[in-house]
């Protein structure tokens, strides 16, 4: 582990597994030292399982997800190990970094910075998609890379339906979202990080990192589950925008019965929501993981 | 709510019920507001419901159960409401009370002080036992009062054993603790407690709140659940010693079959621990909550 620097920060054991959080030398972060959380279930002890990424929110860190989800008992149960990046790199030192809480840092909307002032830093889609699988498999890690998938909340959901649909599937086999930032580039939150990390802005970020554009250019069968809540402040201020996702699928031809997405009916953004459907999102990637 | 003058303070719906935080101006605490989580079950819909108590570790809010501690879901399955109450008055304004993490503010140890620095606020005792269900009862939050049993973790664990024991096993059904200090008048945590809240000092808390020496004095059937990490450095340090309990319960002679104590290998003092038997602990409550 000379190249990366990997350190064992805490272990855990839950659910018969374990909880192990690491620190590392990010090279795609730009040099600066960065965490992440990994669940092993307990059937990692016999050999390799497959792995589901979870995508955290605007100013989570890598254990909001590991501590408030509800994952851990699921993927026990389905033999899946978690991976829990952190949001963002973190001290890069940029002038206004820690000014906005969403935007910087704990606000990295998992894309690879354009603009000269966080393109050394703020490259949390290579992070998470590269970096992340080679600290896994230099660490001997029992996973099995060739099952991946991958979930996420919020901007995270947005980073898990980009990185999905972006990767054509090649990488992950499906995904899920809880209250996903669907159509970025026509929403606060997704302009003003694209205007701000990408060099081309909100164009360059439409055409690269919003699922609702990309999904029409995705060709071949999506797998993918989205929950709402009915009740979200953030869905009614339209940062979320699933139905323009709904929809650019189905005019793109994706088949129907491959995309479910669900409005739940007075639920909020918070990880009680999340934590309540957590275990129909482990069960739903379990039937791609195991196959 | 005239008296108490109860206000909603968040509602967040979660496994098809409602968990709710309310605030309070609290007599037994002096007259400070203080907050409460309650989780009302799908059931609660149609009708008065069991509830189970849970009583929060040193440093915790009303918040710490109801986020990390997995609860929900089987408490909803079962159909059995929870309470989170806090762990200390806030903002007594005592001299010294925000000096230690496990003294003062967040570490009420669930008694009744009797040393005039604080008897006036640090009264969780009375706040839990009697208080709390009179604000639940007056606020017509749909409870079957006559169905209570407790729980809690480390030092809620002490204060879920010594509570349920102290009333004789009149007030609440059954009991279940992870973690719990269980001989707090030989332990540092437990000495510290009783030597600042309690005039008699330690003595005091021995013959009060100790769950060791009440469960000597403890008649009729008990029906306890403790679980325990074998890796709890805490446990390791002298500061939980459920041996004690343990040897206590079995001399007084209790049914051992309705004393279940359970050494969980390799498992620490965290969150992680709590939720991975979380629902062993509902299922044990529900047998004498559902009856």
């Amino acid at each position: 582990m000379a190249e990366f620097n990997l350190k064992e920060v805490a272990s855990n054991n839950a659910f018969g597994g374990k909880l192990v959080k690491y620190k590392f030398k990010s090279i795609a972060l730009g040099g600066l030292d960065t965490q992440f959380n990994i669940y092993l279930p307990p059937q990692a002890q016999q050999g390799k399982v497959p792995l589901l990424v979870y995508l955290a929110g605007l100013t989570c860190t890598e254990d909001n997800g590991a501590q408030k989800g509800g994952f851990l008992g699921p993927a026990a149960e389905r033999g899946i190990a978690i991976l829990f990046p952190d949001t963002s790199p973190r001290g890069a030192g940029i002038e206004g970094e820690d000014d906005n809480w969403d935007f910087g840092t704990g606000a990295g909307f998992y894309l690879d910075a354009t603009n000269p002032k966080y393109s050394k830093h703020y490259n949390m889609y290579t992070h998470v998609t590269t970096e992340l699988p080679q600290v896994i498999e230099a660490a001997s890690i029992p996973i099995d890379a060739k099952k991946q998938s991958i979930f996420g909340h919020s901007m995270g959901g947005h980073g898990a339906l980009t990185l999905y649909l972006s990767s054509k599937n090649a990488q992950y086999r499906s995904v899920s979202a809880f209250a996903p930032i669907c159509n970025p580039s026509k929403c606060p939150w997704g302009e003003k990080a694209f205007a701000g990390y990408l060099q081309g802005g909100v164009s360059e970020g439409k055409e690269r990192y919003d699922a609702t554009e990309l999904v029409t250019r995705t060709t071949g069968p999506i797998n993918v589950l989205v929950d709402y809540g009915t009740s979200d402040s953030f869905y009614k201020q339209g940062q979320l925008l699933p139905e323009n996702f709904v929809d650019a699928a189905r005019k793109a031809g994706h088949d129907e019965s491959r995309l479910i997405v669900r409005g739940q009916e007075g639920y909020d953004h918070s990880y009680y929501f999340i934590s309540t459907f957590a275990s129909d999102h482990i069960q739903f990637h379990a039937q791609f993981l195991k196959e």
